[in-house]
């Protein structure tokens, strides 16, 4: 993809530092130091500092950080105190799920259209959205901004319809198939392959099993 | 986590090695190269050997790697050779769409239970296995084994199950809830926080733009 000058490692964990900055106002904290954030969320102090710094850093020394300023800050960094426009290709369970999820709305994510290539479900609602035909998805896309498409379909088709969203302009695909999508380096992907998680889990129960039977 | 002699770097690479080995297979192609491996997973060919490595290694000098036995040896290193045991707590949306991926099955996964606390939900079949009453979760836990719970839940409810999981020994957990759990050291837990891989995106979406307008 295009050089985005923040590593990846980084923008993983920007997420995580929102989501203990939301817990933090829940409980109605007001300032947290970088050492009280680092201890909660098992991270080093030094390391909150690093990646809060490629952004311009926003503690005060002696003072730590103001919790509600830095959520602010950082759902400005991930471009969530806005909208982004967001299409869904598969209403099968998986998708169902997703478009159901409605925390995403609170965060700024908004999902515009679901498509599928099922007659049982085109015309059918989802979430007060009715699933249209996978077919007419170049159509939509022409006369639609679209800032991300989440593919929760098999591979094989999920292959052919990232090339229609990429041909399409569309720049950044959230990708539930199991497969690695191949696109241009100004497309970027998320993959969430679920069985790749689980099976990382396997194998840790495996490995401790092995340990204690040794 | 109780020491595990495999970065978990690498843990976390194996499933993708699997996957790539399984396209292969399917495509019929019986033996290849680290290097050419290396090409279509867009990893080094020396990151291969050296992740490989720590199982032993499987390649021969000048004639690659067998596709079918490295899948099958990947597969007994990640315990998915055998059944994983797997109970699912939460009935909704996102656990029925865990529940229908009838996928795992075949990668030895095997969902046995699920539990919720919805009464519109207990006793209604759920993939053919009737939804239990979260209330006689322990009750299960100390008749049963069971390798890994999934949690699909609110936060607040999945930190008590969690507590509930690891007093009867549960020693892994997938987690789907929005926080991540504490748990002892010898409990493993593999957290899918999906609207953190949404907010990367949107992070990269807004780079992207940013770059565009600069």
């Amino acid at each position: 993809m295009d050089e985005i000058n923040v590593p990846n490692v980084v923008i993983t964990r920007l997420p995580r530092y929102y989501r203990y900055l939301e817990e933090l106002m829940d409980e109605g904290v007001e300032r947290v130091s970088s050492s009280e954030l680092s201890e909660r969320m098992g991270v080093t102090a030094s390391q909150i500092r690093q990646d809060l710094n490629h952004f311009g850093g926003f503690g005060q020394q002696g003072y730590g950080y103001r919790v509600d300023f830095l959520h602010q800050e950082i759902a400005r960094i991930l471009g969530i105190d806005g909208v982004n426009h967001i299409i869904l290709i598969g209403a099968g369970n998986l998708g169902q799920s997703l478009a159901k999820y409605t925390n995403y709305r609170k965060r700024g994510f908004l999902i515009e259209a679901i498509f599928d290539k099922d007659p049982e479900k085109i015309g059918k609602p989802v979430q007060q959205i009715r699933v249209s035909d996978i077919r007419d998805l170049p159509g939509y896309l022409k006369t639609h901004d679209v800032d991300i498409a989440a593919i929760t379909i098999p591979k094989e088709e999920a292959v052919k319809v990232a090339e229609v969203l990429v041909k399409n302009g569309v720049k950044a695909i959230w990708n539930f198939a199991h497969t690695d999508l191949k696109v241009p380096p100004d497309v970027s992907v998320e993959n969430v392959h679920l069985s790749e998680s689980l099976m990382a889990l396997s194998f840790k129960v495996k490995e401790r099993r092995k340990k204690e039977t040794e």
